[in-house]
């Protein structure tokens, strides 16, 4: 893995970090290809509002695309990550004993996922952990993500793709690493992420792309029963694109051509 | 500062470390005296428990103390800092991605707080935030620290010392940096920390303790008006031991007698 910390080739960060320390950071993860970031504008929107949201400043958009292009040219497709944290920093949690922010850049050659998690679907299952409610971090791609931890530590059967991950109270929420969507008559449906949940790039593009497909986009409070009794149901992230949900539990989707169609605009995304 | 990272002098942690990556670890900070951990016994029964909630196994107990001697030997008080952390791994959450753990051990010099915060007690305010309610981490002193940083900056003027938190329902937890107590008669009363909270070193010991002065210790749910109705209040932590609560907002606390020998009792404890 190739990485660039503060712009500079290393491999490491101070144990002063307030990233290493408390968590206090956020990250991107995205797809390069031929170091070119996929879904950049959304990618870098995000960036920006998640680092506002945590009073840190985001680095300059042309140096990240540089240090990517830089890290990522040499591979057809690789991992890319974008780490911005509050910098090394004296004892205590006070935002004003960090220095610099650290900006840590990096990317992996990968192969990516196998083709048929998004032609014919993946299977979920239903995490135990319930995500905790807290607006001040709701949205958010931070670097406290020990409940993701916790979540994707219920199962090791490779033959689950994902696990679902619902809030104290219930409602739906996401996916461990993606978020997740419900097709409803003519309507696209998915948890509003101001209580908990992360905010993908890939989400944000839905938002503005589903009413060309004759779409609604709503965000919303939902529950399982409206997730078993919907039509159709996907993933997503910048790493699997669109997922449809073949199965969950005793749950199957047929596949549906609509999500397909969806999921190929997506690809066909610069 | 002086630092050992796996037992070798170094400032710096691999990026690819899940402690940087997702706050994927434990930590406990601790007074040093002459490089000998203050309650030493109780700090390491708490980093035990914290890290088999996170499936991690705690480092030689032996190791520990031989590390922080050498760091702090020649300090008469020190900030010691002990960091557990699952490793550097490959992408991904699941924990099995992870290699071995990584331990970071430093020692920084310290002048300690000023002897009137023990004595005649401190000023503390109420956060706005809410800390959010996730019974799988509660009590654990873990990584991800935003909420206590997102805490700690709701204020800068110095002349306040503590800022109180309450959950997301509008039960008092704890301090920003310490464990809250209350006294009512003959009963030390502090909020349960199965909902969230960090356990802190002297919560434990005064768990054991407080019988030998005619105390019963009460762990419970507490409301802002408990608090305000005690007859005295107290915070604490390792760095801190315990301070007396003398000022929250329009209400004003006498000093206590009985506090004042907790606290001496608390000072002598090896």
């Amino acid at each position: 893995m190739a990485m660039l910390v503060n712009g500079r080739p290393g491999d490491a960060v101070s144990v002063l970090d307030r990233g290493f320390a408390y968590g206090d950071g956020v990250f991107r993860t995205l797809q390069l290809r031929h170091g070119r970031p996929w879904m950049w504008r959304w990618q870098y929107a995000r960036l920006c509002d998640d680092a506002a949201r945590l009073r840190l400043e985001a680095p300059d958009e042309g140096l990240l695309l540089d240090e990517l292009l830089a890290l990522g040219r040499e591979h057809a497709l690789a991992v890319g990550k974008i780490v911005l944290t509050r910098g090394a920093g004296a004892r205590g949690y006070a935002m004003s004993a960090a220095g610099a922010p650290t900006r840590v850049v990096s990317a992996a050659p990968w192969a990516g996922y196998p083709a048929e998690y998004g032609e014919r679907g993946v299977v979920a299952r239903w995490c135990e952990l319930r995500l905790s409610v807290q607006p001040a971090l709701a949205g958010i791609k931070h670097l406290n993500r020990l409940e993701s931890v916790l979540a994707r530590s219920e199962w090791s059967d490779p033959a689950i793709q994902e696990g679902l991950l619902l809030d104290q109270d219930g409602w739906l929420v996401e996916g461990a690493m993606s978020n997740i969507y419900l097709l409803r008559g003519s309507q696209i449906l998915t948890p509003r992420l101001d209580r908990c949940g992360v905010n993908g790039a890939v989400r944000d593009w839905l938002t503005e792309n589903v009413s060309n497909f004759g779409l609604e986009f709503i965000e919303s409070r939902l529950s399982v029963g409206d997730l078993i009794d919907a039509e159709a149901a996907f993933l997503s992230n910048s790493l699997m694109g669109i997922w449809p949900l073949a199965r969950l539990g005793e749950r199957v989707w047929m596949p549906s051509p609509l999500l397909q169609s969806l999921r190929q605009a997506l690809l066909q995304q610069a």
